[in-house]
């Protein structure tokens, strides 16, 4: 079911130095920071050969950024996201073998304009684990 | 500098339950577990289509992962992988940048028996970061 990991989300207390560490220190190619107010989130996309990283800084007061940083004010390793091809037959396998999705359990729109969901990270080894359809 | 992601790592407090889980849940292909009691842990490769995720058990009384279980007794998401052509090259590029460079400064003999190091992830927004020499 699981295919590509389309990018690992990473929560950073200062964008623009983060991005200046990944850019100017590890050498590899950022975008331009883009601000998503329906995700509560600043992005900057870190773009690997493979995948990508992308540094979320909180947006707005209702970020689910927000509160990660409250707990780790350093920053941290946020959650990963997989592809998948059909997220609707991926929720109804993975709620029929008792893992919960976050939310009301419909996709919303993620970052990328492609249906999104979340899992429990408690039942998954504490990692949030987000699927997206591809 | 940066290349591919090799792996992202995550520490698992029951290895065989969560590989089951990655494998009869998420559907994803996965190795059979693996004990590597050098670097005192047992681990277990999810394939991903592009890159691979390593479920982390402790494994013997010094094991780098049973701390991290101990703050985090669920489990999480524990450092990052990426690949360098020339780990010299990129150590000194690095600590001539401010980053801090994890153990004596020389590279190790990672799982893969290829030469790795890691930094120190209050330097990168509280993410471990490991680099291997592909």
């Amino acid at each position: 079911m699981l295919g590509r990991i389309n990018h690992i989300a990473i929560a950073v207390p200062d964008l623009a130095r983060a991005t200046a560490t990944y850019r100017d220190v590890l050498g590899a190619r950022v975008s331009q920071p883009q601000a998503l107010p329906e995700h509560g989130v600043s992005v900057v996309f870190v773009e690997l050969d493979n995948t990508k990283v992308e540094l979320l800084e909180p947006l707005g007061a209702d970020s689910p950024i927000r509160s990660f940083l409250e707990k780790a004010p350093t920053g941290g390793m946020h959650h990963i996201c997989y592809e998948v091809e059909d997220i609707l037959a991926a929720r109804d396998r993975l709620k029929a073998s008792g893992l919960r999705v976050l939310g009301d359990g419909n996709p919303k729109i993620g970052a990328h304009g492609k249906p999104v969901l979340f899992l429990h990270p408690k039942d998954l080894d504490g990692t949030l684990v987000e699927i997206e359809e591809v």
